[in-house]
């Protein structure tokens, strides 16, 4: 109860057990729930509800919306009770993704900003429960976050009815990290007053009705996140690549010694990416991003990084561990939004991000493929790489050359699915190099790529293949040859002709 | 010389003809012209470049820079001479369209939007010579822009030296109907304080340095843009729908009855959207788009639209003749502003846009191509349409349903280049009825485009695709077969399946 600091007794009269919040969410319900990659997710409703829903009959499915991923808490004890029927806008667990793929979830993979204002506009239903998890209820009755902000704003304001996860677990000290900020709708929207990474436009606090709170629940169970693993040999050297790419454009004059705000995807490549910034000389960066891992607080505390802004703290215990003992000395230096702000054009474009993400496929125009692999298996969703991509000053995809062996190939003629087109993708990085297809046309690109990015056991055919369809045209695919590597792999199991 | 009100001597001293212009330019340079789709360009430098070029025996090519396509003077007259190097960054002249296809031209087809930041970034090469159209040069030596403004500021701002066409073909009037700003770099760049289509936030003048200065020529020449033709069925079909669409968007309380501040192509569909617009029951509207064709004028005269803001004036002859006849009129309804504000994620955003744009073909997922025909033909570019469409509140795609007399189907299973992906595109129109993508995951995106898009003569084939290949996935393409319609196409003269 000493996580409730106001006294009006409108909060201890909603206090209840899981089972009881549960109760009150029917079959066909939309859910709108915090969470991001995948911290500050509820934990203690979600399964709950999974156990309600799968005793009923028919008729037992339920929409989640969330940030972006979640922890198995929600996304897998409902995917495993088979009872989401429509999945937005990311995820990255095996049960979701396997029913997405079988195609009985209905998955709209969305970019992350626009997720509120397509609620907003009326273009996703209604959402009718928020569950969110928070550390605390301040006097006044304001909510504190906990280590995500997501889309809780639109949420709590869309909702009909709202539910709070209590987390013991996540430190009260949590309050004043968070600036939580939502535009007005147009014709009145104003302009997003942020200059600088570090700026502060909102509150601290979710502001509620609590006529809206149908429940507060507490709980004490962690964010999991994985631990950190040592960046492998391939990420390493693609860091290494990306790294002394940048060095080259402030050599050249193209950007401040400080290069400008980076946003970094999440993963291993990513990790390797902040990891070899560590190394380098570089300091007094800023951090304008998604999603803050482990590897953000060494370049804070190094001096590296300046500022880190983000949407999500998906820490792992022992980063947990790190920052909970620290965060007086990270208060000046963190700051977490809605993933609105965190991911918004206007941000992004005016602050002139440098963005970093992984590809699945690139193609010879440059066009990258971030989704699905072969065309046909969702792997997780796009995210906020495109919100990223086409409004940075300097857009970057990595990927390694080849996968499965050496059998598919990560450059090739005509990409499988297009999630980023030919005008939005500046630099590609393999571990064989970096191609810059900035100022290039597609015969140019195609030619960089295959110079600098492509594995040697591909590059033979891909040269073939660009003489053929590039050197006397634009763009000059033959429809029939396009896909026909893809189509080999499927069929032969290599991507190499034999 | 009446036009020239400074009475500074620079500007007197650098009269002369197109000839001396045209000397001082050398192969291998790069210019950045006036002219946007195509008004405003400038028109007798041009020509007597291309006869110096096409004298020179060997190395006889330039590149040429504009704000979007231009007029026959400038990309026919160097096309013709084959002297263009590098052309972007979007054009629809047929002999530059048939050196680009065949490989000749070297065409960087980006986002209208992209192209100042990426010339401040360093990342197109140095700009050499501005060649701008103006009506006058003001008393303080202040340029004054005529019936574009396009990419004329940062072009002015980056190129060593500047040459002004001066028509008096163009009135003098025209002063004051131009919105002259450009955003500083970042980490200086400020919010682009547009909160309606008609706020004024700059200047009507372009400031240049009067040093960089090499040239002011006199101009008679007349924008010649084609008469506005009166719309066809297909096209009054596709606006009646799309007109229906928006008045059930209002009724459904998605819309104020004035709409969202609306953005629209160029050509034949969307001169009748705009005519629809004229007969519908509509009234105070804004128009925030890049165009103002001789149906914007009448749409102003109605009060159909309140304010129209454009980075062009694109008038035929009789649309000129009406808009200089009443100018005084238009004053407070017209805004000329840079191509990089016009179209801006930031201010397209925050408006909340209705973007409505031409497909060549959409898929089953949602993902429209804009630019290459059986994905090896570029036609134009995609221009200004990834601009509104990724930052529109609501983004509309139209195109008839079926092509070559009925021998391709412009929803297909699978793009063969992708401009727009499944991520950006809200609705599609064809003759035949709207799709609603909204909220829609990709096997339900299908039914609808199917059902109410495709034409009678490919639904069942287009059904049994969609059967196979999203009934029981979330995408499920099969490399094969994805692009087998185009290819059917290419080897039989039809996608449809005998």
């Amino acid at each position: 109860m000493d996580r409730i600091k106001s006294k009006d007794s409108v909060w201890a009269s909603k206090i209840m057990t899981p089972d009881e919040a549960a109760s009150m969410i029917e079959p066909g319900m939309t859910l709108g729930t915090s969470g991001f990659t995948p911290a500050g997710h509820p934990k203690v409703i979600p399964p709950a509800l999974a156990k309600k829903l799968t005793s009923l009959s028919k008729e037992n499915t339920v929409n989640l919306y969330t940030g972006a991923s979640v922890g198995d808490e929600l996304d897998g004890e409902l995917a495993r009770g088979k009872v989401i029927h429509r999945r937005l806008p990311y995820q990255t667990q095996n049960d979701v993704r396997n029913q997405i793929n079988d195609g009985s979830i209905c998955y709209l993979d969305m970019h992350l900003s626009h997720v509120p204002d397509q609620l907003r506009y009326g273009y996703l239903g209604k959402v009718d429960v928020a569950i969110i998890e928070a550390v605390g209820i301040t006097e006044q009755g304001e909510i504190i976050p906990s280590t995500s902000v997501g889309n809780v704003p639109v949420f709590l304001d869309q909702a009909q009815k709202i539910m709070i996860e209590i987390n013991t677990s996540q430190p009260e000290a949590l309050e004043g990290f968070h600036d939580i900020y939502m535009p007005q709708m147009p014709p009145h929207r104003k302009p997003i007053p942020i200059l600088s990474a570090s700026d502060r436009i909102g509150s601290p606090y979710y502001q509620i009705d609590p006529e809206k709170v149908a429940a507060i629940v507490y709980s004490d169970v962690e964010d999991s996140v994985g631990d950190f693993k040592a960046p492998d040999g391939m990420s390493q050297c693609m860091a290494q690549h990306l790294i002394s790419f940048l060095e080259k454009e402030v050599q050249a004059g193209r950007m401040p010694a400080n290069l400008r705000p980076l946003q970094s995807g999440v993963g291993a490549t990513a990790n390797a990416v902040l990891a070899g910034l560590q190394a380098s000389g570089f300091k007094d960066l800023q951090f304008y991003s998604e999603v803050i891992q482990d590897s953000v607080l060494n370049l804070i505390d190094s001096g590296t990084f300046s500022f880190a802004s983000a949407t999500s703290l998906t820490l792992s215990k022992s980063g947990r561990d790190h920052f909970y003992g620290h965060m007086k000395d990270y208060r000046n230096h963190i700051m977490l939004r809605p993933q609105e702000i965190s991911n918004h054009p206007e941000v992004i474009r005016r602050l002139g991000i440098i963005s970093m993400n992984t590809a699945i496929e690139v193609d010879l125009c440059g066009h990258v493929n971030s989704t699905n692999i072969m065309g046909n298996r969702m792997m997780n969703g796009i995210g906020g790489s495109g919100d990223f991509t086409r409004n940075a000053a300097l857009s970057i995809f990595m990927t390694p050359s080849t996968a499965k062996n050496g059998d598919i190939s990560a450059i090739v003629p005509f990409v499988s699915h297009c999630d980023h087109t030919e005008h939005d993708v500046h630099v590609v990085v393999t571990e064989q190099g970096v191609a810059d297809l900035r100022g290039k046309c597609p015969k140019e690109k195609a030619k960089e790529l295959i110079n600098e990015c492509a594995h040697p056991d591909y590059r033979e055919a891909l040269q073939e293949y660009a003489e053929t369809y590039f050197q006397h045209h634009h763009i000059g695919h033959q429809p029939s040859e396009a896909l026909s590597w893809h189509a080999r792999f499927i069929k032969e199991g290599t991507m190499k002709s034999r």
